[in-house]
């Protein structure tokens, strides 16, 4: 296998988009993913997408972003894991380019989630459970979550002011990254008060439905210095796992199998530890997603995840920065773009461009993207080349 | 990149089966397709599925397979490209292999058409044309494809009963395939009179709504032996396009430029002319189809594809087999599996266990799936390793 460099990023400020539509949005990010690079054209595309389907009506996702992107008759393959689609398209680019078969391929993701009316956003996302053992009762992705925060919280003792310390770490982030939905300032107190989702989960524990698009291009390293003078950042670890899809099957409500699986093998093929890593993205679709994460990521034993970012160990100055971005909570969750906006924020980081945010000495950085409640993960472990 | 053999294929007699779900379709492939090797385990998985969230509200088609697999952990990555899903998701298993990022891929495709309910089918698969621009005005697939019929019929002076004559030739065919939707003779005239659905097709110009899965099993070609004792069958060329996906914006109403595209970079890679194919698997989702597609892959002169149904050139017996399995017009296009099923006929066709449909001599044989009206298209390229 060839090794892997990523050459150009780009995406926009996420949010409510009203003006810009599904193609809009992805053309805009992949322009600019492409600006930031010399490439002279594009050989294969993959781009992330939950449910194109569902949110706006289309499916096909490939050929008509090829056709509004301008490249006619480029192959383009869309990728779906939930909302890990996005690092499960980046895997798929990672390998295109690896294989020998393409040289420069564009990894995008995208989802227009403001779209639909009602109640139809749920249950967009609600399909990314399991229909008929979880959804067709009525379970959705809030009161899934929640019985994993109550379940943390009742074993290990951890507190309503735990969870909503990860809130106001990564709005603090967002308030740094220009491109974030939602760049303002919590307090503990704000969090706690939110409107109630579903006990224990308020609001204000997570992250929104947001309009967006994100986009990457990948060549061989060997090739990097054509395409730009930026230091090239080297793909040196992936993986990926799934595991029971439906919550009730799990070993254990307060571990996610598929992302310690997903990141022992990343860690592995990158010759790297844990402890190696100097910055991190991960999927904190809700406040309790990002700690039992950190906890199966190995960077904290388990029950310790939520105290740990209480002591600030999870921050920028911290000993393992999480989400520097301002996470899924603060820039927002356009589903199947999150995966390739993690890719990117560790790019910045690891290039030394993220600006206030920027976490010091980042030489090694890691994705960890999920689908569901947990049913699939998508890691990635990156360096500067 | 490492050669890559098929050494196990699996699907079950496609139709309306109102007894079983969703991932009771893939399971039974999936294992009828293990079955048919000695493979210890699974690497990876890739699934084809156009729209599991408009047919039966369930996204996170990677995570559910592997789950109800017994797979539980095993990474899996759902492809999409509208009708083509399942010949991309070959692509990607084919590059994963080749890459030696995994040893041994399920390759699968599924759908579940028949659990919707009104014209609940029709607007699923109009999600594969351009939802603004076409859709949302009216088009359905058999209005697009009446269009590119009465444009071929205007322009080369083609007949009804040319037409018919590919719906009659695989039928004729799909007696023989006991895995086939429809196992019905057809005649010219049963035809011409049948109900109209968008003038000039009628509906036995159309393939069905169906359920069904198919599944193959990928390996390094230097382990074929390890895991089957029959022939290993050598992937040797992969091509993949895009094109316009709205027709208004096609350069021509007749030509289908992705089919033509994808396989001269099929042939290419694999050193062969279209001469050298013995058997063809095309998408014929409608007669006027695989008229076209035939001329657009380097058969028949265009204008010519008619005309050369009639006189029986891609007849089994023929000068260039097409459908020998009865193609999805009598087969059935359970639209995610159908690139899948493709590959899966002439698995069977190069080994010389087709029976009654078999094409003698059959060495080199080729597929080609398409997404929406020609908007996407991948072809690919086997022979007996």
């Amino acid at each position: 296998m060839r090794d892997v460099a990523i050459v150009g990023v780009g995406m926009q400020k996420w949010g409510e988009l009203w003006e810009k539509s599904f193609r809009d949005l992805f053309v805009e990010a992949a322009l600019n993913a492409i600006s930031d690079t010399k490439v002279p054209k594009i050989d294969h595309m993959y781009i992330g997408c939950m449910t194109g389907g569902l949110f706006v009506g289309q499916e096909h996702v490939g050929s008509i972003m090829a056709d509004y992107l301008g490249q006619k008759h480029l192959a383009a393959t869309r990728v779906e894991s939930a909302c890990a689609s996005g690092g499960a398209a980046l895997r798929c680019g990672f390998i295109e380019v690896a294989s020998g078969m393409s040289d420069i391929v564009l990894v995008g993701g995208v989802e227009k989630m403001t779209d639909v009316s009602g109640d139809g956003a749920t249950y967009a996302l609600a399909t990314a459970a399991d229909q008929e053992y979880e959804v067709f009762h009525g379970a959705t992705f809030p009161g899934l979550y929640a019985l994993m925060a109550r379940a943390y919280m009742e074993r290990y003792g951890a507190t309503r002011d735990q969870l909503s310390a990860v809130a106001v770490k990564n709005h603090d982030n967002g308030l740094n990254n220009p491109n974030a939905q939602y760049q303002m300032k919590l307090t503990v107190q704000q969090v706690n008060e939110s409107v109630m989702v579903a006990d224990p989960l308020r609001i204000l524990d997570c992250s929104p439905i947001t309009d967006g698009a994100a986009a990457l291009i990948l060549c061989p390293l060997s090739r990097a210095k054509e395409f730009s003078d930026k230091p090239p950042i080297k793909i040196i670890g992936c993986g990926m796992a799934t595991d029971s899809i439906a919550l009730h099957d799990r070993r254990d409500l307060t571990s996610l199998d598929a992302v310690r699986i997903s990141a022992e093998q990343a860690l592995k093929m990158a010759g790297k530890k844990i402890g190696d890593i100097n910055v991190t993205e991960v999927h904190d679709c809700f406040t309790i997603a990002e700690i039992i994460v950190s906890e199966a990521l190995g960077m904290f034993p388990a029950g310790k995840g939520a105290l740990a970012c209480v002591n600030g160990e999870t921050r920028v100055e911290g000993k393992f920065p999480i989400n520097a971005s301002g996470g899924l909570k603060s820039k927002g969750h356009p589903v199947g773009a999150t995966g390739v906006a993690q890719a990117i924020e560790i790019v910045h980081q690891l290039r030394g461009e993220a600006g206030k945010r920027q976490v010091k000495n980042a030489k090694i950085g890691m994705t960890q993207n999920m689908g569901g409640s947990g049913g699939s993960s998508v890691v990635h472990i990156m360096e500067v080349a």
